[in-house]
This record gives C-alpha cells, sequence and structure tokens, in this order.
C-alpha cells in the first residue's frame, strides 16, 4: 500500500516503536477524552456482539459492516455469519447499547462512551448515530502485534465540537463519478464528518437529472450528470453513515448551464453554453489585476430576479428537488454576483427603479427573499455563500462564509450580532493546494468572537474541493487525507492543535481510508502507471513522492498568466503531475523528522540513514532516464527528476563537508523554484544538511 | 502499475521490441482479419472525431468515454469538449459511419471495419454496437514511442465468431457489490463480450430487491442486496456497451434464501435459513466420495413443483423481475435436483403416481415445462443448467452445459439433435483456479460435432465465476485478466490458438483493463496492504508473485476433508494468500520465458538474468522475515517465503554446476508441494535449471 521506500520506514517504525501511551493511538479525530487502561483486548474467533437498542436497520447495517472488515482486517474468522439484532450470543465480547434511532441531523446528539477492558468491550451511546461515531474509533485502535490483533484496554468519551462538519464537492466543473461520491461518504463516516454539501451546478454543468425541466441536464451538461435514482440511493447511503447531503444549486450567477437549458431566465439574451463564464482566449494575456477587475466589470451570465416566471421555475424546480433531497437544508449559492447584468438590462434597471432599489445589492436581496420564500415552502431552512448576507435576511438563513479571513472576519460578526449561523469555509479551501496543516491549525472560530457568540453562531465548518483541477481520476488523491486533518479541527477540542502529532496519526488514517473508503493510492498509481505504459513504477514514484504543487491559485491562474498558459477545459486531461501528486508529503515528513534528529543528536544512525536516502535519490536520475526511455510524459518531466537528483548530490556533499556552503545554499534554493506546477517537498530539510538549522514550514502561504 | 521487478521487465522489454508486425500487436481478442499498412496515425491536438449516423445517445457516450480515455492515455488536449453527434469538425482525423442504432441482442450485427492510416482514421459499421467494438480495437492499436502516443496504419475486418459470449457472476454464495459489477461490465465491453448472467439466489443468499415478495430480501438475505433501481441502473449500463443481462434464479433446488421467506413453497417443512446446503459440521470429516454420495442421497431445499400456489408465487415474481430485466432471457437453473425432497413427501409421490410420472426427472420436466409457460408469458426464452434438458423441452428454451466436458459430450449432441441451443460453461469455470490457457485451448464446440450442427446448436459459451470464495475484494483478481482469454476463444476464429502469443497479448490488456474497467491490481494490493499494515509491500509482492492457487476443487473441498479444515462461510474472511494470488503468475510466464531462451542459446545475457532473479528470491527471506515482525498473517506464512528462497538457492546451485543435480530435483520436486491452498508457480522453470530440460505445462489438470 505505502509508496515510500525502506529507509524513511525504518523511521516509521521508530517513530511508533516503544510502550504503548495516549500518544501512541493514531485516533482521528482525536476523542474529547481517551484514558488508557492496563492490558488488552485481543481478537479472537470468540468475538461476538449483541446489540441492545430499538434495532433500526441503518445500525444493523453498519454493525454488519463493521464485524466483516473487522474480519478482513484481523483474517480472524468470527463466529456470527449475520447480527441480526435479535438473536444475539449472552456472552457478546462486544455489547453496544443505544438508546434511540435517529435519523442524521444537524445538532443530532452524536456522543458515545467506549469502554475496552481485556475481556469485553462496551459501548454506548444515546442514539444510533453516536455508537456508529464509537464503532469509527473502536476500529482505529485495533493494533497488529506478534501473533494478532488487539486493541488497547481503554475509556473513551467523545463528542463533537462543532455541530456542522462537512465537506463541499463541487461537481459541476468536472463531474465527479457517483462511486466516488459514494466512497468519499464512507471516508467521511470514518472521520466523523456529517454533512456532504454538493455543488451541483455551476457555469460549466448541471448535474442533476430533472423530470420536470429535463433540458436541464441534456442542455446544460456533457452527458454527464447523476439520475435522481442515484441521488435518492446516495442520500440513503449517507443516511447510512450520520451524513447528511446538502445540494446546492448556484443563482443568481454561475448559472450559464442553466441559462443554455432555459435562457428565458436569463438577465440579457444571449447564445449560452455550459462553459466557465470568461472566454479564455481573450483573458489568458491579461495580469491578474486585470482579471479581477473582470470578475468585478464583466457581464456574467445572471437569472433575471424581476420576471415572475423566474420564480414559478425555480419554486417548481426546488419542489421536485425537495422529494430527492430530503435534508433540511437547500442551498443557492448566491456568490460572485456583480450584478453588471442587471445593471445593463433597462427593464431590470425600470423595476430596480419602480420598488425603490438603489443598488444592485437591493436586488440581489430581494432575489435572496424570494429564494427564502420558495425554501420555506418545502421546508427547507436557507444557505448561501456569504453574498447572501443582507440586514433584511431572516434569522434562520444561513450563511456559509468564504472568503480569506482577515476581509471578512468583520463581517462575521456582524452576521452573528444579526443572529444568523455561519459555516465557515474560509482556511478550508482544498484547491488551494495549502498542506494539511496549514488547515489544521485554522480555527473556525473568529479569535475576536467572544466564546458565546461562537457557540450560538458558528454551526460549524467545511472543506470545500472546487474541481476546475479535480475529476473522478484524482479527487480523491486531492481531498484525503487533508480532509481528515480538518475533520479533527471541527469535532475535537480547539486545544488539540500539535500539527506534528497530527501528521503522524494521519497517515496512519490514511492506510485506513484507503482500506475501508476511498481509492486514494490507486488513483495515484493509475496516473503514473498511464506515464510508464505499465512498466515498474519505482523511479517515477520516487520523483513524485518527493514533489508538492505550487501553493494557492498558481495552478489555477496562473497558467492563463503564463505565456501559452492552458486554462483546464472539461477535456483537459488531468494525468500531469501536479494533478497526480498529493498536497502533502508523506516521503518528505518522514525525511524532515530524519532531518531533525540528526541535528539534534548528530547521531550515526541518523546519518546513515540520511545519506542512504540522499544517495536513492541522486541515483534514481539513472533508473528514471530508462524508464522513459517509452515514456512521451516522463521524458517532459526528466527536469524534475535530475533536480532530485541534483539536489540530493548538493545535499550529500553539505553532510560530506565537501564544497562552498554557501555556494551550496544558492542552489538549492535555485533547484527549489517551481517547474511544472510543482516543487521539491524536501527544500528545507536539504537546506538544514547544508546550514545546520532546520527553518520552520512556513504558517501561511500567499494566494497567488 | 505493474508489481513484477526489474530484471524481469527488462525481458519484458526485449519481448516487445523490433519493428512492428502484426504478431507485435497487443489485440485481444484477436480480429479476424489485421493488415498492417506502412505508418502510423500520431496523436495530436488536432485530433477530432465525426459522427455519420442516427445519433443514439448510447452511442454519443460511448464516443464521449473514448475521447476522454484516450485524452488521459495520450496526455494531449484534444479539440473537442463535447462530441455531441450534430456539430462536428469537417476536417475530423477519426470519422464514425454506422447506419443504425440497435438494442443489444444475441445475434446482432456486431462487426466493424477500421482503416487506420496516417492521415486519418475511418470507422465504419452497420450498427452503434459494431462501432462501439471497433472503438475498442482502435484504443488498443494506441501505442506510446519517443515523443508521443501513434496508431500503427493498419486494416481491420472484423465480427464475432460466436453469438453469445458470457460472463456468469454468482452474486448469491458472497455478495458481489454493485460497483464491482460495473467494473466487470466495462471490461467486459472492452473485450467484446456480451452477456451479463447474474446468478441472483442461491441457498445462501437471495440479492434483489422484490417489493411484491419482500420476504425475499428481507429473510433470505444478510442485508446485502442490490435494490431494483440499482438493476435497473445496471441494465442500461449494460445496453450502453452493448452488454445484455440474463438473470438467474435458481430453481427447484439451490433456494434456501427463498424458502427461508416463504416456507410454504418448500416441499417439506423445515427452519429453513440461507446458508449452504450442508451442515459443514456433519460433513467436514467425511471424505470426498462420502460427501458425493450426500449431494445425491440428502433430502437437500427444493421448492414443491406440486402446488398451484408454487406456480402462482413465480408468475408473480418473475413479472416483476420482467419489469426490471427487460431482455429476452430468464434463467431458472434447475441443476442439482437430486429429488430426494420430493420422494420423500407423500403428497408428492401422489401427485406423480396421480399424473403417471414414473421418477423425480419426470416431476422435474413437469416443473421445467411450468417454467417455461411462465417464462412465455413474459416473453422470455427460459435458460437452464443442463437438467433443463428433457425430451419434451420446447425447441426455444437454451440449454447451458456445466459439467465436465467428457461426461455430457454426449448430451450435446442429444440436445442440438432435438433442436435446442446451448451455451457451454463446461470448460470456464473460474473458481477451478485453471490458468487461462487451460480455458483458452478449450474450444466451446464439441469436437465429435459436425461443423453444421455445431453453427447451429452451439450459440455461445459463458465464463462461470462460483463465489464460495470470492467477494467483492477479490472477485475481480479472480476473474480478470482470465476472462479476456476466454473472450477471445468465443469471439475469434477457431485456428487462434497459440497459448504463449495469447499470454503476450493477455499482460497488455491486464493494464488496459485495470486502467479503464477493474480493481484487479488494487484488490490485490489491498489484501497484501492489510497483512502488513501499510508497511513497504514489496518482500510480500515478491513472494505473492510467484505462487499460484492449488488447482481444481482442492481448496473449496479439500478445505474440508482436510482435519480441522474450515468450510468457507459468509464470514470467513477471503484475505489469505490464496485469495489474493492471480491464478496465473505474470512473473513465472516471463520467467519461464527466460529460462527458455537460456536453454536453448545458453547466451550470458539470459543466464545473468536468472542469476540476478534468483538472487532476489533467494534473498528476500531476510527482508520477508524483517517485515513479518509485526505482521501476524506473514508469521503464518513465513514457510511460502522460505520456501522460494529455498528453491531459488537449489536452483542457484544447479545453474553454477555445484551439487548433486538428483538431490536437486528431488527437493525442489518437494518444495513445489501445495502448502496453504498454494503453490510455487515457477516451478518447471527451476526444476528446468537443474535438468537441462523445460518440461511443458500440463495439458490439463484434475478437479480435485
Amino acid at each position: 500500500m505505502r509508496f515510500i521506500f525502506t529507509t524513511l520506514l525504518l523511521i516509521s517504525g521508530l517513530l511508533s516503536a516503544g510502550a504503548q501511551t495516549t500518544d501512541s493511538l493514531t485516533l482521528m479525530p482525536r476523542p474529547q477524552t481517551v484514558k488508557l487502561q492496563t492490558g488488552k483486548f485481543v481478537f479472537t474467533g470468540r468475538f461476538s456482539i449483541r446489540i441492545s437498542g430499538p434495532g433500526s436497520p441503518k445500525f444493523i447495517g453498519a454493525v454488519n459492516r463493521f464485524y466483516l472488515q473487522m474480519g478482513k482486517r484481523t483474517g480472524v474468522v468470527f463466529p456470527q455469519e449475520y447480527i441480526s439484532g435479535k438473536e444475539e450470543p449472552a456472552n457478546a465480547q462486544l455489547t453496544i447499547s443505544y438508546e434511540k434511532s435517529i435519523n442524521p441531523a444537524i445538532g443530532m446528539d452524536e456522543s458515545y462512551h467506549l469502554n475496552v477492558s481485556p475481556e469485553k468491550i462496551m459501548l454506548t451511546a444515546p442514539t444510533d448515530i453516536g455508537a456508529e461515531r464509537g464503532l469509527q474509533t473502536l476500529y482505529q485502535l485495533v493494533t497488529p502485534a506478534g501473533g494478532g490483533f488487539y486493541c488497547p484496554a481503554v475509556e473513551v468519551n467523545d463528542s463533537p465540537r462543532l455541530k456542522w462538519r462537512g465537506l463541499m464537492i463541487d461537481v459541476a466543473r468536472h463531474f465527479i463519478p457517483f462511486e466516488v461520491l459514494k466512497r468519499n461518504v464512507d471516508a467521511m463516516a470514518i472521520v466523523k464528518m456529517n454533512v456532504l454539501h454538493l455543488h451541483l451546478s455551476d457555469d460549466e454543468g448541471f448535474r442533476v437529472e430533472s423530470k420536470v425541466y429535463p433540458k436541464l441536464q441534456e442542455n446544460g451538461s456533457n452527458g454527464l450528470f447523476y439520475t435522481q435514482d442515484q441521488l435518492k440511493e446516495l442520500v440513503n447511503y449517507a443516511h447510512d453513515r450520520g451524513v447528511i447531503i446538502v445540494p446546492e444549486f448556484d443563482l443568481p450567477g454561475h448559472c450559464s448551464s442553466i441559462l443554455a437549458a432555459y435562457p428565458f431566465l436569463a438577465s440579457y439574451p444571449a447564445n449560452y453554453k455550459p462553459a466557465g463564464r470568461f472566454n479564455m482566449d481573450t483573458i489568458k494575456n491579461l495580469s491578474l489585476g486585470k482579471i479581477m477587475l473582470l470578475i468585478n466589470q464583466v457581464r456574467t451570465p445572471t437569472v433575471d430576479p424581476t420576471k415572475e416566471t423566474t420564480y414559478v421555475f425555480f419554486d417548481r424546480f426546488f419542489k421536485e428537488m425537495s422529494g430527492i433531497f430530503p435534508d433540511a437544508y437547500l442551498h443557492v449559492g448566491a456568490d460572485e454576483n456583480n450584478g453588471v447584468a442587471w445593471k445593463q438590462n433597462p427593464d431590470i434597471a425600470a423595476f430596480m427603479k419602480s420598488k425603490g432599489m438603489k443598488n444592485t445589492d437591493a436586488l440581489q436581496a430581494y432575489f435572496v427573499k424570494r429564494m427564502y420564500g420558495i425554501a420555506q415552502k418545502y421546508h427547507k431552512r436557507l444557505i448561501g455563500w456569504e453574498e447572501l448576507f443582507n440586514p433584511g435576511l431572516p434569522q434562520d438563513a444561513i450563511v456559509q462564509k468564504w472568503k480569506p479571513a482577515a476581509s471578512t472576519d468583520t463581517l462575521v460578526k456582524t452576521i452573528i450580532a444579526h443572529n444568523n449561523q455561519v459555516i465557515v469555509s474560509a482556511g478550508y479551501y482544498l484547491d488551494m493546494y495549502f498542506p494539511a496543516y496549514i488547515h489544521y491549525l485554522t480555527d473556525p472560530v473568529p479569535a475576536n468572537l467572544g466564546t458565546a457568540g461562537a457557540d450560538k453562531g458558528i454551526l460549524g465548518g467545511e472543506a470545500a474541493m472546487w474541481s476546475e483541477l479535480v475529476d473522478g481520476g484524482n479527487e480523491e488523491i486531492r481531498v484525503w487525507p487533508r480532509t481528515a486533518a480538518i475533520a479533527e479541527r471541527f469535532w475535537s477540542a480547539a486545544g488539540v492543535r500539535d500539527a506534528d502529532d497530527m501528521y503522524r496519526r494521519l497517515w496512519a488514517i490514511d492506510f485506513e481510508l484507503n482500506d475501508r473508503a476511498i481509492d486514494e493510492y490507486g488513483s495515484y498509481i493509475k496516473i503514473l502507471g498511464r506515464w510508464v505504459n505499465d512498466k515498474g513504477l519505482d523511479p517515477a514514484i520516487t520523483v513524485c513522492n518527493v514533489y508538492t504543487q505550487v501553493k494557492g491559485y498558481k495552478r489555477l491562474m496562473g497558467n492563463m498568466l503564463a505565456p501559452g498558459g492552458v486554462h483546464p477545459t472539461l477535456t483537459t486531461p488531468l494525468v500531469s503531475i501536479a494533478d497526480a501528486v498529493h498536497t502533502d508529503s508523506e516521503t518528505g515528513w518522514y525525511f524532515r523528522h530524519l532531518v531533525a534528529t540528526y541535528l539534534d543528536k548528530h547521531d550515526a544512525t541518523s546519518l546513515k540513514q540520511i545519506k542512504s536516502q540522499l544517495q536513492e535519490w541522486q541515483s534514481n536520475k539513472a533508473r528514471f532516464d530508462a524508464l522513459a526511455g517509452n515514456s512521451p510524459y516522463l521524458q517532459q518531466i526528466a527536469d524534475l527528476s535530475d533536480i532530485l537528483s541534483i539536489a540530493a548530490g548538493v545535499a550529500l556533499q553539505a553532510i560530506n563537508n565537501e564544497g562552498n556552503k554557501e555556494e551550496q545554499l544558492k542552489q538549492l534554493q535555485q533547484l527549489e523554484k517551481p517547474n511544472h506546477e510543482v516543487q521539491l517537498a524536501i527544500g528545507l530539510s536539504l537546506e538544514a544538511l547544508v546550514t545546520g538549522k532546520l527553518k520552520p514550514e512556513p504558517v501561511a502561504y500567499p494566494m497567488f
């Protein structure tokens, strides 16, 4: 499973060795309290389960899944063929007691109490969903040792810090296949998240089958959308795992795909097509500043909010969608409407004048109010991105903060003072290619809010995966395991913020996620396998494991800014090294630890391991070049392989006290510069071998 | 992707080097005629597609999938965002012309003509499904070289030899997850198969949601079944890929799960449960002969064919199923009913007497006739296993031959003489753990049939995957790539039977199957990854790559016969080495080629490569043992690692002309004996290094 190499795995072993303490557990998210006891519970052929509770089919299913997966994990033949919740063994080794079965909902009781003793395991919870959360913790306690698998004796009391712990997946820009969504739900359940927010429509595509307005999917997509049957299945699948589904249809902007299907909804006549908002040919040579200006000044496809036919349409449409999405929320986007289309339409201007509206913000507020009315009619709480907020917004509408922190902390204060609740996505944008620790150290509660205000006003947070540069082939690489760190931020106590310990656990959880839920390793290997036409992958893996993407929007925007830069379209194959690699380098993390140990102790063991690793990197060039012979793409990125080899050589010189340190440092810094939209993830560690000092990693990265 | 190691990959390179000839292509199934022309078509940013035909949505979807996958394969940004079939480029590089859009059906026209020239590609076919088959061939022609990807200029004329080219998947014994079925359909489309036969019910489980008789899934399964929505989606998914779905509900025997739900259908009262037909505790110490006797003498769960209520039930049930499965076939099993339950029920005996039935065969024929009537009513052709046949069987019923060849060739003659058609599964049982060449060299047309009889009588063939020892975690490892070889047997000319050339192409197709369809490599790595708890896998892969399962029913039956043997139940975790490894060893095949070359040429290069490989195997023991420290399962199978190391050592001695050859041969033969239900796949090659002669591989294996 793990594609990092022998030298570093030795360290991995060292880091996890030693007597078991609370700190050696690999639970994620970290429970509120964990007390290790004496002894261990060993899994044998006597491991049986008794359920004491109202016996909901959803929970029976969860327990059977757990039991089958535990069997596969331990290889032990367990005694029960099927746990029906009715005829259960008297001497069950695991007893699960819960009081009631509930439908997942925000604010539900997800608490549980887990007690593992050498003889038996007791899991108790007020609700079946709480008990499901406890099963996930129990699974994470399973440890192999010598002849078998065990759980350390332990007492866990746990419940979430925040009510709303979400992941947003944009399925509009690139379509994300149905089975990938299901795998994401499995992963979310493992890290105790409870909201899957689907961004179902945007300029580039409309992704839901409508029977009332079938042109939405026919003309609004490239043939890739979810059927209603699939979405109903997804809702059930998610509910079975304690996750609700929040559908988003982005309005009144971000809607080219909708206008392509039903042009009468538009604020101005045009030949609408599902496509990005801007004509890339006209902007690709512009500066970033000019592009920003355009975003504010161009007449983008926008719904006409002045016509009653618009509301008749969306009333019928949201009625239909309410039949598919039973959970209590409806997200209408409301973001990035610059109002230009409205200003330029005389009829709309006349409407505004007749209603005494001074600007397009007032018209947006009017549109939001009408959407609120429709949501109410179908018993949904309205959600929108932060542009949804206006002083007239009803208090049960929810605002999702997305703009970078500094600019909108004040807004959050205002919103909360107005008694609206906030979901925080600012700081959790996965398309920024920030390493996990950046998100992990961002608290969803702005520092300047009083605790009282925070408790009441911050409903929770959401990781956000926008899909301009993500499709079914790499979505899981991009979302996981980073989102596990974010899940811990939302679930665990605010004081749990040791990034290094987070990473130690993250690599363990990543294995579990791949084993039980996602296909992240598989996606990675699939892209690389295609490069090398099924030849031995190792030299390519060696290179890819130590590169991560350039941070911020450099890939998305920078591409356009560069001469000849290519903006990704729906057919741009997302198969480059920047598409394939993780945003955190596991190899890089282990190597950094090794360097830190060596700089601290100057021990022979670390020195030997560092040299061995550097030699492996240095000599990888020959293997890579041999492999590249028949691989067009490896030839294109051979410079990255060269850079790794040269950089390792420089570090080897330095560690052998050869050459000029100043020159070496300069050379390394040169080699660390971005190339092919990626850069070396081991730069600081290599520099430390020259300077003798390991620089801390940046506390923040610029957006561009 | 490929997890075999460097030495052997060198050979892989050698085998595929040299000038391109028809024999260097890796098409599978091999088309009827292929003519290489001069030059090549290179894929560039100008690769666009024009469709000339009636524009069926199914075919538009297929072309867009092809285009996206070609983009990912080549990494080239192609010009079309979406191929709608309406607005197509005038100077398209690929023109696809077809005359009509058809629903997949047995006997449909699947022919196509493909012409690749350096300037353009022309694909023409009478039907859209023929054109889809042609796209698969085109994809398999794509070759990487130097700076990019190309297709050799070539002319292909192709059509299938047999009409029915199926894969049966038993989803009853172990449930096979929905997404695994979809991936199998993708793989079937790649190798041009057209029937997915689902064995949906058996003693162990009933796997379809019935709304008319909901207890079928509620009491007849362990909670694992397909919803009707899923099955409808699967049907559409398969139809889009030119594949029909044939549902099988096994009757009148093999039905414990049905009787558990509706006991009134049973031939005798009992406490029915979804479970295997025999109580394992009572038979596990019996000899094979005694077990066979039991199969013929024990009163197994059987439907009562004498009551009208039985037919009312199945009439309503098949009516419901006809709404889900629109294709023209209904499979009712009809196999392995020993009639004991009928003989022991006095009411049934009285019924037989009153109807003048001399034996239970006559009653079975009566039951089949009634089933035929119901199938007719819902416009389905009836299919059953060979026990369906009786002289009164209507001629449009189809018989599926499954018993091993010798015993039933005569039966096939009789059936064909009776003007019934036959689907052949004998020889294609994937649960026998036979290597691909055994199936490949078995022709579905029995040798003693005249060609005329064969053409008329042999409708086609089906690979059959029974799932006692297969679940979602290893189904793809067991079915693929072997089924690709069987697909070629059914599609290509009977004279295409060079097993060695089949293997050469099989490894290439396996890469394509994993890239575009299945998760066979991923399944393998997932099982091994769990063993080693996410540590470096290499030493475990090195061992697993050279072992294959014991052949025939030794695993399934032998398990029960061995003292303390365990018969697999639904909760037996299928995570052992015998569950994980492939039935063909790719490493073993390449090594055999290397040894053959060496014995032929006695060249220094081969000798060096052989030694290097043997040394790698020999020294792997130390790496394996280090890894096994914290891996309970690796400790259990350490003997297999030792055996590989010792055997490689013996071969090294021999190749160095050390030691006693006779002793070495004896020692190798000892080491080749089965252990943990697997055995060395490189035995004959190692022996050849001692004896100087490479024995041919067996032409057949015993069933037990």
